[in-house]
């Protein structure tokens, strides 16, 4: 099954084919290029970009010696190449492309979350099948090892849950919006011109892009399927700078996290707005930066912190795949480190729990009239409904004869939650839709 | 070479002898026990303790089942064992049982710091000939995946620096004499009683456990040979309550850190303690915790966090290097992961810099004489020796007639400010020896 069997061919230079130039073929190239030396170093085997699949050209790299096609499927059918490449996202052609590569025997190294979160389950299997590989670590925290970390780092732990900033576009807008009190939609008009967001942001925005990531590391973490259409997500477009501000006079930073716990019921897959106590290491990742922290029964609470973007840090991933794979040729490797962290055959049933199962805290804002006993009918629906209130903060009045009224709730299961909500939406003294935020202490 | 090459082996369950039933040893046995199906389900294979070398009793684990005697080498002799886990610590009589264990042709995990830095050259030169794996995991951070970071991870970059708070105990008495203002040596009694600490503390807050863990991260990173002779080691147990205290209202934090720096005169390693910015995640790393920050070429800063002792946190690094190399049996690994990151025969001999030679900004704390000119003094002979000034602080008269002036400087060679001060300490006007840490920004 195995590409380089022959003992012969061990000492000859493994051949890598690149589908796509963007930022992360782009990077992968370069580095293979920049640190050939040090990554020969590393393997015991030279490492070379025969052929690279690019639909227009790219005169910004050095394609000297390589084979550049406009076909991009020619460098899945090329007998040299052993380890393809797929950097090219979407998720249409990239799983043909991807199929057709195991389907030639060929290893894969892809970045491309959104197909591994809807087809990897499929993808998996063709390529356990066929005896290759599909690596994919840059799929997820750009640069960090992450997925490295879950499938063996953690091994020998039970995963109880994960949070990650996995979107470094969304910590780029809530660091702005805390940091320097701007609006969001200001702010994402920067990060769209600095590159950080797309001119259409919603994969990021949306909480999309999260969703996929975590699909992927709950699947490594609980040895579950890929079940993307699963995940609960909520975006970041309706935080306002006075929520994220709030939330820091009470001692919290607000994160867009993807959060996959493990319950007695099942499993939670949610990605939303969440408060997190400021002195929380995550809380202080700011900026681009990505990072995950998972807590597991023997080692406690880990946390592993990096740059999630970017042409250095997926070139990175990307990389430290190829030298995986080529450190492992020459392997008949039955029990080798599975794609999913655990053996296909022992992934597990769990449920996963519809949000509304889900159990946190809250903060909430409403805008209430300015009169006497709007804040008793309050806190009445609240205790109706078996909601504790952990804190409030009134605020002076913004607007005409309203006031913002802050709360934060102890945890409350989210269909209770809802319930209160549509009490207090009732009340004729509440004038605007109540803002909720979840909030998680992530204790560690 | 390897065990277990047979097909009809595969299906048959791996045993572990254990050498030592320590906090390690202990941790080990518990967690393979507690988690066996979970650890089966990521590796395709049952793991079972079969053998356990302990020279005393230890009542509060169950070893139902499980051989056990008295002499330890009875272990590594024991033609059932495939991996002996060395957990004895010490160095003469691991470096025997480990060189034995290797002889026979066993896999070997180890936990054991100072054996590898001190014998690591012969014992990885043994297990390569032999063919067979020693993992070490849990000697450096223990349940952080930082050796594997380093040795997979982050294999595609050039590795520029890491620094890490890799001693739990020095950490956690820094951060209590932050957080309460307490002194030294009335936080170690407390680090002592808590069990953090040893009876003999001086493996700890005199650097040496840290050096030793330095000494194997830095071979990772640069692909050098193992030089613990050569690291600089400075502890911590000089620094006071003040110091503490007088780097806060600069906006620093002081950590005990290793250093592993690749300069273009060659390497510098170094374990002291360091002023850092109080924004930098790793200033914010406290209590018994560990963390590195790794810097490298196209990833970036990446930073590891996590518990880096105890028995669930080494238990799980010590099963972790057990499921790889499980997953790795059946196997006829040519180019697999190399014990020091780099291919053996691929380690560079690149030089260690003498201390001296190394440039940092510094913190300098001296008790003057509370009289006009002294601060001139201070200042000309700094200048003298070519060192800026950042920062000056003055503070009020402690003791009669003398005042702490405390100067941040601007980066400089260690020799040349070794030169200043024995000129500030030679002036009729300072009263005490002038107190030096050492401040690396950390900018990444």
């Amino acid at each position: 099954m195995r590409l380089l069997k022959q003992i012969g061919d061990r000492v000859k230079p493994v051949k890598i084919g690149i589908v796509g130039l963007g930022t992360v073929g782009g990077g992968a190239l370069n580095l293979l290029k920049a640190n050939a030396a040090e990554i020969s170093r590393r393997t015991g085997r030279d490492i070379i970009v025969s052929h690279v699949g690019a639909r227009r050209d790219y005169p910004q790299y050095d394609l000297t010696g390589v084979t550049v096609s406009r076909d991009i499927f020619a460098v899945v059918n090329d007998p040299e190449v052993d380890i393809v490449v797929e950097v090219i996202g979407g998720t249409t052609t990239a799983r043909e492309l991807v199929l057709q590569a195991i389907a030639n025997g060929k290893h894969v190294v892809t970045a491309n979350k959104a197909l591994l979160a809807q087809y990897g389950n499929e993808i998996f299997g063709a390529a356990e099948a066929k005896g290759v590989f599909v690596a994919f670590e840059a799929a997820v925290a750009g640069g960090v090892p992450i997925i490295k970390v879950l499938r063996e780092g953690l091994a020998a732990n039970r995963i109880d849950w994960l949070a990650g900033i996995i979107n470094g576009t969304g910590n780029f807008i809530l660091t702005e919006m805390r940091e320097k009190g701007r609006d969001f939609a200001d702010v994402l008009k920067e990060a769209q011109a600095l590159g950080y967001a797309e001119a259409d942001p919603t994969f990021d925005v949306e909480g999309i892009d999260a969703a996929h990531k975590l699909t992927i590391l709950a699947s490594l973490a609980f040895g579950i399927p890929l079940q993307f259409e699963k995940v609960y997500t909520e975006g970041i477009t309706k935080l306002t700078r006075e929520d994220v501000s709030y939330a820091e006079e009470l001692g919290f930073r607000i994160k867009h996290l993807g959060i996959a716990r493990r319950t007695a019921d099942g499993i939670e897959l949610r990605v939303h707005p969440t408060l997190i106590p400021e002195q929380r290491l995550i809380a202080n990742v700011n900026g681009v930066k990505n990072a995950v922290l998972v807590q597991s029964d023997a080692v406690g609470s880990t946390l592993y912190y990096g740059a999630g973007a970017g042409a250095g840090a997926t070139g990175s991933a990307v990389v430290a795949d190829i030298v995986d794979i080529v450190r492992s040729l020459n392997v008949e490797n039955i029990n080798g480190v599975p794609h999913l962290a655990f053996q296909p055959d022992a992934l597990a049933d769990i449920p996963v729990l519809p949000v509304e199962a889900v159990k946190t805290a809250y903060y909430l804002r409403l805008q209430a009239n300015d009169k006497s006993g709007v804040l008793a009918d309050v806190t009445r629906i609240l205790s109706e409904n078996g909601i504790s209130i952990e804190a409030i903060l009134q605020k002076p009045a913004q607007e005409a004869g309203t006031v913002p009224v802050i709360i934060l709730t102890k945890p409350v299961i989210e269909r209770e939650m809802n319930r209160a909500i549509g009490g207090l939406e009732a009340l004729a003294d509440i004038v605007a839709p109540v803002v909720r935020v979840r909030l998680e202490a992530l204790d560690a």
